[in-house]
């Protein structure tokens, strides 16, 4: 890690995927279990702190809290608390350099902020991103049949998405990624929800039928569609999960013209990188691992080069409840960046015009023409 | 990337699989098309020149056609057309230090070079490397029947490959590399040639059984048999293209001593080194993914050579179609194989005369061995 | 690689999975043989000592037997042919700083030093891992029947764990790493058993019910449960040995408390990371690849501390036979932990007093708080 180049310092950013954070206050408990995608702390391990993420805060969140870097944790926690959530928040979210959240507000809605409170908070412009699954199990919960489920989906979603710029779909945490190219039929739609009803409550779902029908209900509308995809907590069997999987659908699904969005996909990003490169409609980021990931970001980041075009590279954090998130995505994004075109230039393999302008691509020129900011 | 090493800068080099270049000249679509892996620009992403190889041709190639390094893509593309491909085509052929390129001729062939023109180009020694599969093909379209497939491939295949040095398999595009170890038996073949000339023209092979067959009497023969594995352009299922799915082929067949060879592998480039550690007959590459990865390349050959033995490895570009892959291939290579010999004698982990050693196995003698060039 | 840091370099390690040394003496056949993963040399290739772990045994191993770095491998094996097996082994496991060794004696022990032989020639403390399949099998052999293979297998487990710190399965060779979450039931196992006796001699275990039932025993016992993971021979189906396969079994587990041991891992090392990130009993150590990989060792170990917690990594090196390998497994771990803490305080990305319990956490805090050593 290196010092960061100035037009990456200075770099706007638009967070094309993230969520709300939170306003109430943590003990050192439920702030490791925000930290990482673990549930909660081992006791047969040791501080979740001991990784990368953690030394990350205490490196490079502490001084926002006007304490020395690497501070002992619970220096860190009990400054946090004196300062209080809502002046914590701010200082985050406000120094990000990020001029645009796209906000998923679809898990544990009640614990976060909502969208106009998140751009209030962060004195940037927030938009949504809507949750296809939610949708389609509020209309379960508010009452449908197997027949009338196409109908009343499809108009609760054209309500909630008259002001959204995406939809997001996550059927990788219900039934993995081996998704079918083909659109359901009427028929079909009919027989899945039925069985969903029959299932009752809570009207989770995890029904291939239903995740493709809520997909393509996406792409008829020509909201990118965002997937998620690879990395996340326990819940995931990531084996089923590597974007490989989505070759077929992304085959049949090129041809329409409508952008899909692969999320985080470590430790698949090789692999999204390839699909970003080949399929004209399909785009990634490293998301989520890049936090997680502390100093070893920059290298993730330039392995997901190796093959995707610049062009193709989004930026996310997938920051979730913790202000430190947003913080450290943002930071450790232009810190990989930043070291990726200063080797770059430092080996003469490209100039400082092409340096800037692909800097200025992947940190938020594609996002803004992909979402139509 | 640093400065090369000077054994590695002139170190011949054997490509050992590679195809034809394009004799016609190219306009900036049609350049970018041949670019990389992907079919064509996206409307929805940027220029294809925004991305490792974009970036490597404008660094590496550009002086060749007498321009500065990092030139505007129009400008490259400018000066290649008043240059004419004829020329274009000589001068990245013939300062590549190839002494020897195996050429498979099986892909599109109309539209390149055919082998002694190739020869001619490049002024150097150009070999057959017969693709299994167009042999098929040629033979179902000239008309057979499902008993008589078996005699009539083999009388093609023999008079094809009486000049050749090895063959090819593309199974991985038709049908992924879960192919059983099992030799199959006569009437197994004419099941499946039955069954392929009942699917008609344009009788493209994707049989598990009938690439079987024809990869064993490539094996018959004693002809080194080459596999594409891993990265491909969009026609490819790449989660179906892991060699580890070979495993048991290769249990099978490791006994007869006949050299497999894993070409590409990208993204699994580290399980078909960790192969060509474990059975004797099997060989890798990195090509296609080395040209693609531009300033990248070093770090996925050092990958590789985690498990793959110097006595294991080597050297392809797998170019098709534009002069400059040729180029780019063989210097990235070289620039892999440089950075990795360098540091390890910074370290003091090898001497130089290893290094001078274990460069010459991996640019050109484990080729000459293996083909008995 | 850089100089090791003090701390480093003088961090007293715990190896919580390796097997004992060879006593009679190697020609160079048999010590190749012993040096990778590969069964033997083979003829189509060169020596094994051309790869990255030849160039570290002749690195880091010849100075130990009084000859200079990087001495021819010839030259290396008669100096220890001269010294004998005895001195040869005394020197290399003297030097380690190793002061536990959890041996695993299961595999071909006839040939290898027994725990108490091993503790006297390491001049260290050696603690038994018992492998439940080798008790399985040996029950077998000894006579059971189906009904009474439970009962007959719970005893023997019991009389062999008395004084052991913790089991191993190697399911990831017989059957994969696809195991069930549930515990079998008796008459599940009675059945798996009754269709092992009938498969007669040599009661090679290899069926999913009867794996999972011994590790049911394991976790019964509250003993830590190994599992071999990923890199092997060439008698693993590698595919089948992702770790991410055990997630059901993990999930089913977790709340148990029992710790689960992932060894080896690579090339699957990021995937094992993550489950000792995301589950609270699970741990991971990269041994074996870290003698086989040289000096890339360093660059395996970073990509592993991406997600795992420093308190869910562990020290091993999987040596087998050779000597050599429990110096390197040693050297190039302590150089690979070097090299990251190293680079991290360069970066100012965490203070030294962290580097130093980081460290110990690793080396050797780990190991015996799970293994109550």
């Amino acid at each position: 890690m290196t010092a960061l180049l100035d037009f990456v310092a200075e770099l706007p950013l638009v967070d094309h995927h993230c969520h709300g954070v939170r306003i109430s206050g943590l003990d050192r408990l439920g702030f490791e279990q925000l930290l990482t995608e673990a549930d909660t702390v081992s006791p047969l391990g040791t501080s979740l702190f001991d990784s990368l993420i953690g030394l990350a805060v205490r490196e490079r969140c502490a001084p926002l809290l006007d304490l020395p870097k690497h501070v002992p944790a619970d220096e860190y926690l009990q400054r946090r608390a004196e300062l209080g959530a809502a002046e914590v928040n701010r200082r985050f979210l406000r120094g990000t350099g990020i001029t645009d959240y796209l906000l998923d507000g679809g898990f544990l809605p009640e614990s976060l902020t909502a969208t106009p409170e998140f751009a209030e908070l962060s004195a940037a412009r927030a938009h949504d991103i809507v949750r296809l699954e939610q949708v389609a199990e509020d209309v379960f919960r508010a009452g449908t049949t197997g027949a009338g489920f196409a109908a009343d989906f499809a108009a609760e979603l054209d309500r909630r998405t008259a002001t959204a710029v995406g939809v997001k779909s996550v059927a990788a945490y219900r039934v993995g990624l081996e998704l079918s190219g083909d659109r359901p039929g009427p028929s079909e739609v009919t027989a899945a929800a039925g069985r969903q009803l029959a299932r009752g409550e809570p009207f989770r779902l995890a029904d291939e039928v239903l995740h493709r029908h809520l997909i393509w209900a996406g792409l008829d509308r020509r909201l990118p569609v965002q997937f998620h995809v690879g990395y996340g907590d326990s819940d995931v069997d990531l084996h089923r999960c590597d974007p490989l999987r989505l070759t077929g659908f992304l085959r049949a699904t090129r041809d329409l013209g409508v952008p899909v969005l692969l999320l985080h996909n470590y430790p698949f990003h090789r692999n999204a990188a390839y699909l970003a490169q080949v399929f004209e409609h399909v785009f990634a980021d490293v998301g989520l691992i890049t936090h997680n990931a502390g100093l070893r970001a920059p290298a993730i980041l330039a392995e997901t080069l190796e093959l995707a075009p610049f062009g193709k590279l989004l930026f996310s954090t997938d920051a979730f409840g913790l202000a430190e998130l947003y913080h450290l995505g943002a930071a450790l994004f232009r810190q990989g960046l930043s070291d990726f075109l200063r080797a770059g230039l430092a080996a003469d393999a490209l100039s400082e015009v092409d340096a800037v302008r692909l800097a200025a691509l992947a940190g938020h020129e594609n996002a803004t023409r992909i979402y139509r900011l």
